[in-house]
């Protein structure tokens, strides 16, 4: 069993709902059949989309002292901070990248068309790997993202209640009908207000993407 | 904001809940409002019970490893492991001592007897606490003991189903019928399958406390 590092707080409640996953997806019987995490839940990392200079100059500080605390493999659960994932690979530990195992994941399910729920960092991630694997992205158009992105700030304000969760579900479903055969939850708050059953096509969330790469390299 | 140290994994969804809770009770309207905190989830810690000296000796080296990754408070969601707290403290950094805080919770009450649900090992912890504090232990028969420790390795197993909790809400109640005028959830395990509706005196829960503490002590 392999020692995981976890680059958490961004945010702090999809961080702890990533722990959560990666616990149900282990086959345990007991405490000792679980991976031990390392893990800097750091909600104080620079603003990913204003300051990403100093975000990867602090991400790769954290990725260093996961590795020094005895981490072994390291994995993100944000998707925006991936686009400063240089900082963390450059720690030299195996780093698993949600982007492309999501991206691999979307392809498996047949879709040729992929919705992306992300903020505008993730999009600009999320697109072209969807492309490069063979598949066309679907994104919200202006008005919409600027209300998936309302919601993403309420969940980081602590508000999942059921009115929010009405309206990402409608988001989401504004995506099939625009005809994405898939949709990636490619923010790790989206699935905090989204269930597979809410939709009418398959949901890649990315964060259980993630635990289950996670507890496939590290058991 | 201090930096929060948690040494975790004892058990692993008992530690994530603890986060989530400490998330909970931290006033927050976005992510840099909320506490950092540095985990060690290892569930691989030697048995508290059956290998005390060497559950020490690991306690300890957890220790010394949050604090050169930068911790400045200690806290650990595990009560029977407190009996190994020694091992802890002498990493030198300040350790918020669940047992304590959670004696003098039950204490706040105003209840005279108290009742413990707990391991072994944590009640002999509770026991001689709650007794310096002028409170009257009550404790479980041998045979109910028996069942809370079989829930307790449900939970570790991953049940949490309505069947066990309705076996834990028995067993919190006979420490009621026995004169209890609280009830302390002294294993982080027990709120897992208990709340304070289930009951009808307070329940203390020696989880909620400690996060409740953690957020006192780092903002």
């Amino acid at each position: 069993m392999k020692t995981l590092g976890v680059l958490g707080g961004m945010g702090p409640a999809a961080t702890v709902a990533f722990l959560a996953r990666l616990q149900a997806l282990t086959p345990a019987t007991g405490d000792a059949d679980h991976i031990r995490v390392l893990m800097d839940l750091n909600p104080h990392v620079p603003d990913r989309n204003t300051r990403p200079g100093e975000a990867e100059v602090e991400l790769g500080a954290m990725a260093r002292r996961l590795a020094a605390a005895g981490a072994e493999v390291l994995a993100m659960p944000c998707n925006t901070a991936h686009a400063q994932a240089a900082g963390i690979r450059a720690a030299g530990l195996p780093f698993i990248d949600m982007i492309a195992e999501t991206t691999a994941a979307a392809k498996a399910t047949g879709a040729g068309s992929v919705g992306v729920l992300a903020t505008g960092g993730g999009r600009a991630l999320y697109a072209p790997a969807l492309s490069a694997a063979g598949l066309t992205p679907v994104l919200l158009e202006e008005a919409d993202q600027a209300r998936f992105m309302a919601l993403i700030y309420a969940v980081k304000a602590g508000d999942v209640g059921p009115g929010r969760r009405v309206e990402m579900r409608a988001l989401a479903g504004r995506l099939v009908a625009a005809g994405a055969g898939a949709v990636i939850a490619g923010c790790t708050e989206a699935p905090l207000l989204l269930s597979p059953d809410d939709l009418d096509a398959p949901l890649v969330d990315s964060a259980e993407v993630l635990a289950r790469v996670c507890v496939e390299r590290c058991r």
